[in-house]
């Protein structure tokens, strides 16, 4: 028996589960959210509790790991968290490795969680697609020749970065119309919320924004990107119009990637992706119209859903094994 | 000594080269306008020709073919000329192989450019590049992990066709604000001359547009971007506008490459690159504002000119005799 151990610190929430390296079932599985005032301490505190728990006594072979923040995947080295503070240039692989005497392998949510659906999920059989995120961030993850692509710099990927609307609303990172901006879960509900707030009598009727007002009770802070896509399953207009946007700008950056890198499959995750037919429908169709006739892909649903990062883990760790063994 | 045989299919042009597997230096050299009524025959049939002359009754050991169109690389298949009628599915590496009795590589023009600046030019020593010629249109060709990239169904690279401005103008593809639409040299020109044609009055003075005018002696179905960009250079403020549009569509391209693949090095070649200062400040700087602050890489010019599909076609026919044995 060749025990894996596979831990996700995912920035809101840490995750510790073991696997025979041939099965697809747990044998321990712990999952538990980052306290509210988390530090790097406080996480690998946690995890170590977690990781104890899953392996109850036993000794892994091989431990991989995904982070919810920039890593140098060569030394498995964290840059930092853009969630929880004090991540900052720590020597996770090289602290696992002393801590169990065994390979570590260390990398990016969003180039494991590629990996994990590449291996168990949605990706199997497909040696070159994109992984997209698609929840508080966008983010993406390359499997290219059936292996991740991180770039030089670890920083490929970031299709939540590239500009589609250059006349759109201001991001976070600085520039106009990015497709997180448009696409992500907050600003989903920020979108909605300008609206209602800048516009309540423009528009009117109880098809539009009226929906979505009855949702939160009146209070807008409570819009969450979730609710505007159940008040446009439940027909309101604003909310509708704010997802179709969403979807389009999706739609509009996974086209450009089509053209640009011709990968066999596009594989979403993420809540945001949970909106709905119509919203699949309008990332579908925009994806089609902005592609080059030539140039053939699938837009699929990935099908690990939370558990992506940690079978990512798993296939990092056995990839190890194989090396070494 | 081992002989090879570059040949390049450029669409209006064709040329062939032989050169000794470990020279720089060509043995023989021939380079000859494409006919106006050019099809696939008369191609083959010229071609022919450029090869006997420049093999002067050698035989070549291996031969490397760019073509100017879509190509089947696994199997050395055209699937058609954009420029020239009759290319469709002509199996072009067996028909070469038939009658020289070596083997043959074919790839498509930017792929091949790609792999003759990687090898030979601007991007010796750098492992992930993205090659971008800006002429007639707009392509690209990647190399990652030191080979080439051509994407699951051989269409990848097409930046030319990536969307920059989705309210801008309609380009051939049938998107709006295409890179090509906006950066190419006859749509430079096209962007010109309808400004020229529409706002002859409001727009005035010796420095918008006049230059212009100037060059083509009032005939703007002469403006070429070439002449948009001497005119530029002689401060026409219309012409300034137009190149600057170019410049920044072809600068968000690179940014949004940038933050989805994060190579080392973009290297630029093709006619429009040799615009002047203010076209490469403005590219650089566009390209930097729209990849995130992490996300490094260098925009450098293409050294080998006109000849990069020809010693992209060394490179491939080298690769080929190394495998070969």
């Amino acid at each position: 028996m060749t025990l894996i151990l596979a831990l996700d610190f995912g920035g809101t929430k840490l995750a510790a589960a073991v696997v025979n390296v041939d099965s697809r079932k747990w044998l321990g599985y712990e999952r538990r959210l980052s306290p509210a005032k988390a530090d790097a301490s406080t996480d690998l505190e946690i995890m170590r509790s977690l990781i104890y728990s899953v392996l109850q006594g036993t000794k892994p072979d091989a431990i991989g790991v995904s982070f919810g923040g920039p890593v140098d995947a060569s030394t498995g080295t964290v840059r930092l968290s853009h969630h929880v503070v004090g991540w900052e240039n720590i020597p996770l692989k090289h602290l696992l490795e002393d801590e169990f005497g065994v390979p570590v392998g260390v990398d990016n949510d969003a180039n494991v969680a590629a990996l994990g659906e590449h291996r168990f999920g949605a990706g199997q059989g497909y040696d070159s697609l994109f992984y997209i995120t698609v929840s508080t961030g966008v983010g993406g993850g390359w499997i290219l020749n059936g292996k991740p692509w991180r770039g030089a710099g670890g920083m490929a990927g970031e299709i939540g970065h590239i500009v589609v609307d250059p006349v759109g609303p201001v991001c976070l990172c600085g520039k106009r119309g990015c497709v997180e901006r448009l696409a992500s879960g907050p600003y989903i509900a920020q979108n909605a919320r300008e609206i209602l707030e800048t516009e309540p009598h423009r528009r009117g009727g109880l098809r539009d924004g009226e929906v979505l007002r009855g949702l939160v009770g009146g209070n807008l802070t409570l819009l969450t990107g979730q609710l505007v896509a159940e008040a446009a399953t439940a027909g309101d207009d604003l909310a509708k119009e704010v997802l179709h946007k969403a979807a389009w700008a999706l739609g509009v950056g996974i086209g450009n990637v089509a053209n640009l890198m011709n990968p066999q499959r596009f594989v979403l995750g993420g809540g945001v992706t949970k909106a709905g037919k119509d919203f699949w429908q309008v990332v579908r169709q925009v994806a089609q119209e902005t592609a080059l006739p030539e140039v053939d892909f699938e837009i699929v649903s990935a099908i690990l859903g939370d558990d992506a990062p940690l079978w990512g883990g798993v296939a990092i760790a056995s990839g190890i094994l194989k090396i070494v063994g």
